[in-house]
């Protein structure tokens, strides 16, 4: 069976302009997404840790939106240099980024 | 902070015919997704349990493939019936659907 030390779900839905929900895509979301799969590759990390495009994660206002599993931790990413801090600090660090945890 | 009791996420990606990986979207993907979505919603576990669309999870021959969070496990889900099962007898029951596990 497969196995990732932590996986990485990032919200990439796009809702039509408008909506008052909001959605993840217009709030930078695919570059979040693309940043943590490259870095991840960038550190050798592939095969171990993966960053995943989703489907809304039921958190629009708050988004965008990132869930860490196994350890279900959920964060806000408002840029790719924040995404890097938690590659940095939580996936391969093991300490959660407090002040990106979802409010 | 969110919490999911379960958190299921089914790769839905599709990849040009021809290619030779396959995807999951040609093999039903998106009617197990819908199952998962609508069969939570009809025994009311809405904000307790998710079923997400997730882009490719790198088992693109072993598909349709999904992956139950917190625990990770990892099914080879053929039909919208076996889903069923999964939300039956591990989703609510606890117990994973070992004939389905992916290989």
């Amino acid at each position: 069976m497969p196995h990732f030390e932590k996986h990485v779900f990032i919200c990439t839905n796009r809702r039509d302009p408008g909506n008052p929900k909001g959605c993840c895509a217009e709030k930078g979301a695919d570059a979040i997404r693309e940043t943590f799969k490259k870095e991840l590759h960038a550190r050798g990390l592939k095969g171990r840790m993966r960053a995943n495009a989703a489907g809304c994660l039921d958190q629009c206002a708050r988004g965008p939106s990132v869930v860490v599993y196994p350890e279900q931790v959920w964060y806000t990413v408002p840029t790719p240099e924040d995404a890097i801090e938690i590659i940095e600090k939580h996936l391969i660090g093991g300490v959660p980024v407090e002040r990106l945890r979802m409010k």
